[in-house]
């Protein structure tokens, strides 16, 4: 270790310029909050009523339990699963505002969008079990729309969600169904959590962690959905070259960001910016309106338009200090609101979106489906404008830019194998599987956490999974972090990939024409997207017949920080998968709950927690998962 | 004051025994958690992510924002507002669980439930525009049962929830569309608040606060249809004589409490108690099965039954200390995890019944509609078992107990009044409001909280605003501490009640035959029942042509402790009402929000939040606020 803050050389060059301008960043506010309360993390804070705060001793030598009763066990599993509920609420509400501009297209209001990747809505129809044969395109996402609404409206208890139940394999949802974990509503899911919660409700820390695993898989409904019809609305992501890291800003360009996590707004921002080209010229800019992304929405246009992405979820202030950054526009989730005091300092615009996500300090126009085109256009002119006002004095400019290739969606990962056996493209994976040359399957996912150096995690634990011949999948923060490492390239294959995983990748490469390696790590999308790997994993697990526990396919959030990481890492252990955290989650104050997520809750689902914080062990202890699984398949 | 933790002399005399039999109830619990964190008192620690926990320097010395750059007041709006949510789902669940039972019997799932009140649902219909006439009662059940179900299913954001827009006054469902704080859903509206209230999403502390009455709205609803359902399947509470306090427990009887909110499962304990009494007596209980309240179910089943009110909230443990307390049933929310530690001291079973609310060291004998009368007649077995384990050493018998009428609900009191003018009810109400004989109405309700001296506040402002002529309207655990305290007899009005105030008090117990005043306080049910208060100001709005905040109508929650007091607090000021705390909210870390929700406020919904942790004080305040009001009125 040394003294820098991240892994990512663009941040440490450009930390500097902050300090010198007395502007604080996430590291100086984390340094200000240090030492942070040991309460509140080990998770034994209870602030649930106006009876407290209470807080349990975790030395047994005070309190014991809080006023009304609830100890240490109690409340580490009550605050848990309230985080896991604002995970779900989280992706609830962004698959909500993807199925309304859905709605919104089939019933005319909103003639921006459309229906891009009509093969993708016949799929999902499918598996939805929606009949298409001779119906036309509009009627199918009538349909698609109608089962998708049913997931949120839905008032028998006695009917699980459909889109849980169609997209994980059978043996899987019987399993969760047996263990009443299967739930009929994604709000009702929330709600549910939110109320046994409330004082004097449930006290039991096992059945509260239960309650915890049903409303996680009510957030893989969310987020299954939400990606599936963003593929829709926007197209299926295929692979495409990008580039990554803060040198993707243009100096003689218009400069905006899109921050957040959903495509619905960005989309709209890098259609309209193509056609205020001269707009932006007339203003100076020579090479137009550059756009690009940050956090969750740099992910999804990457993915889809190969927008490159200038920086993830912990290092979302540093493009300012560039001086060149013109615009930032957020959408919701993960956007700091620190932005707001940032951007003061300089030339740049902060532009809020959405009615239920304001800064106090940023300018807020307000977006919606049926007026998108004219909101878009003004968040350029806006930039445009602001462009006009660069100082010159403040301009920081930096090199750090790197080729990442993205785009790898479940689509995208069959279509690259249907080259290597057309009728049977799992068969060539399975194989390499079975065989060894590829150990296992690892996603990398999550977010940046203060509490570890800035995406060094994902780079080590990727680069000793790699030389072991385990598959690597990326995506969220995660994606951020290796696509500016460079490790989203043929070259990382070449450099990093154990021998037969990289003879697997170079076929693969081959096989559809690239005459190099795919990637070392396949990009799948933002944070959302990680339902795209649980689809990889089905179509596996279906294949072979066995439940998703059974596979060599680890999780790992080697930065987890959001409470939507906290309600993905669960159902991941939900759905049967070990599942490394690289941050300590604030549960240790319960033996009970620790050892639950940690161990007892094998014997239930299949999948468990690793908490590991070196990212040394953490790969080794995936590794150990992996192979722990292989023997488990006899190979 | 005194060193007396409670106004109930029968706490008084009960602690000594806990305390001698080293057994610690929730007034060591709180001494041993004093001093509570500062930063959570004043609402600025979060601990929203893994980031955190963070908190602000509220003295400005040191962190001014959490690690995302939030600041004290994001933070403070944030954990507000996500209690808001807690309440509002805890209501949604109260309500769901009553309308499903509904559903369950109008399906001949629910064979012990039948509908009780048979004009209540034609009423119910006819508030929600459904028409009755030529309909058969399961019918017109059915289709209140679907309109309800609507307010938790709708997906049409641009829709109203229909129990909101049919029981509130039309210039306040205006109102609260024009501010966008119409919920479409119940649940989706506890979703909303959990996904804007995620890291980096609503920074905006005005823009959180107006999510949380748009919130508070859609708890409002959970309520008046959980109260509404529940009298068409349980009877609208009438005028009854019940009596309160420890002394209601009777030593030759086999002692059941029960103890919770929902009267689903308490209903059947109170029926089958009935068959069972041959059993009781066989194991030596002359007296048969004595069943008895506390907290909301207690009010519950003491509005509909005149079953006697052990205690309320703070003090449930005492019960258990007398040694005769056979059995504590509990159902949700509001119970102490405690008393799983209380009750292993004694003979005394406790037993839980909710699959969402289980407790550890408590027996569990699950309870659903269909097999309700199965599960009760095992509680009450249990219980009788439990009898013949009294141990006589541990019998500590408490004489406490006085009359309490109770029953209050809306129809009962415009039932009464329509004795002194059968074609206008509300008149004699209106004219004495007008010529100033009441001065005003000041509905009694919330919690208990150790932060005060437990019941005294309650005392103290029923008798300050009798005095003054207020009448009084009381629910929840205040009218627990107010039965207890016996003033909701005829004799408190004659000693308490200001001169014009008992005129009209005496006129009405006249009128109706019972030769007595009625009494000082009008007991109008558990703390779900607020919304029977909402009903009669709505009444008196709509006969005056008024919105509710230019009524002399104000709300007193002076022990105010749950996430449910929360939600209720803020509806009353989305309603318009002025609203009285005797507990400092947690939120003085910021300076907008305690701005905003004490006075800011008043320009919007016309409602307020006064502060006042002096009961005394608080009572001229609120007096204030009703002659204030009376101006607006020019009376």
């Amino acid at each position: 270790m040394n003294n820098k803050v991240s892994f990512d050389e663009a941040v440490n060059e450009l930390l500097p310029v902050a300090r010198k301008e007395k502007i604080k960043t996430a590291w100086d506010r984390y340094e200000a909050q240090s030492p942070q309360c040991g309460f509140g993390l080990l998770g034994v804070c209870c602030r649930l009523c106006w009876l407290g705060p209470c807080r349990i001793d975790p030395f047994g030598e005070g309190a014991t339990a809080g006023v009304c009763g609830a100890d240490a066990h109690t409340i580490v599993a009550r605050n848990l699963i309230r985080g896991i509920a604002g995970g779900t609420a989280s992706h609830s509400d962004h698959g909500k505002h993807t199925l309304h501009t859905l709605i919104d297209l089939i019933e005319g209001k909103a003639p921006a969008y459309s229906i891009k990747d009509e093969q993708k809505l016949k799929n999902v129809a499918a598996k939805l079990n929606i009949e298409t044969e001779g119906k036309d395109l509009m009627q199918i996402a009538k349909e698609v729309a109608a089962v998708t609404l049913e997931d949120y409206s839905r008032q028998d208890s006695s009917v699980g969600l459909t889109w849980a139940k169609q997209t994980l394999p059978a043996k899987r949802v019987e399993k969760l169904k047996a263990l009443g974990a299967m739930p009929h509503n994604i709000d009702a899911a929330v709600s549910e959590i939110m109320a046994r919660t409330h004082i004097g409700v449930d006290a039991d820390p096992v059945n509260l962690l239960l309650g915890g695993i049903k409303c996680s898989v009510a957030d893989y409904t969310g987020m299954v959905l939400a990606t599936e019809l963003s593929d829709i609305l926007f197209g299926t992501p295929q692979p495409l070259l990008s580039s990554a890291n803060i040198g993707v800003l243009k100096e003689n360009a218009v400069n905006i960001a899109v921050n957040g996590h959903n495509p619905v707004l960005s989309e709209l921002v890098c259609d309209i910016a193509l056609e205020m080209k001269e707009e932006a010229a007339k203003a100076g800019a020579k090479e137009g309106v550059n756009i690009v992304g940050i956090c969750c929405t740099g992910n999804e246009v990457m993915m889809r338009r190969g927008i490159p992405i200038a920086t993830n979820f912990l290092s979302q202030e540093i493009p300012v200090f560039t001086g060149i950054l013109d615009a930032m526009v957020v959408d919701t989730q993960c956007i700091m609101p620190a932005l707001a005091k940032v951007t003061e300092c300089y030339h740049t615009e902060l532009i809020t979106t959405m009615d239920t996500a304001k800064i106090p300090g940023a300018t807020h126009i307000e977006f919606h489906a049926h007026s998108g085109i004219e909101s878009a256009r003004k968040i350029i002119k806006m930039a445009i404008e602001a462009y006009r006002h660069r100082d010159p004095k403040k301009v920081n400019l930096s090199s750090h830019k790197v080729a990442a290739f993205a785009g790898f969606s479940t689509e995208a990962i069959v279509g690259a194998l249907s080259k290597l056996d057309a009728q049977d493209p799992l068969k060539p994976l399975l194989d390499n599987i079975v065989n060894g040359n590829i150990q296992g399957v690892c996603l990398l996912g999550g977010c940046n956490n203060t509490k570890v150096m800035h995406d060094n995690s994902f780079v080590t634990i990727a680069k000793e999974l790699a030389k072991k011949n385990v598959l690597l999948l990326a995506t969220g923060c995660a994606s951020g972090a290796l696509a500016k490492a460079g490790l989203m390239t043929p070259e990382a294959t070449n450099e990093y990939a154990g021998d037969t995983l990289k003879a697997v990748l170079t076929a693969i490469g081959n096989a559809v024409g690239l005459q190099v390696p795919l990637p070392l790590v396949l990009h799948m999308g933002s944070c959302v997207d990680n339902s795209r790997a649980v689809a990889v994993a089905t179509a596996l697990a279906n294949k072979i017949g066995v439940d998703l526990d059974a596979l060599p396919v680890v999780i790992s959030a080697s930065e987890c920080m959001s409470e939507k990481a906290m309600s993905i890492g669960t159902w991941c252990v939900s759905l049967g998968f070990p599942t490394h955290l690289g941050v300590v989650p604030q549960v240790l104050g319960s033996s009970i709950v620790t050892e639950v997520l940690t161990d007892k809750v094998k014997d239930i689902t299949g999948g468990y927690f690793i908490v590991e914080t070196d990212p040394k062990a953490a790969a080794e202890k995936l590794l150990e998962a992996i192979k722990q699984r292989r023997r488990g398949l006899g190979i």
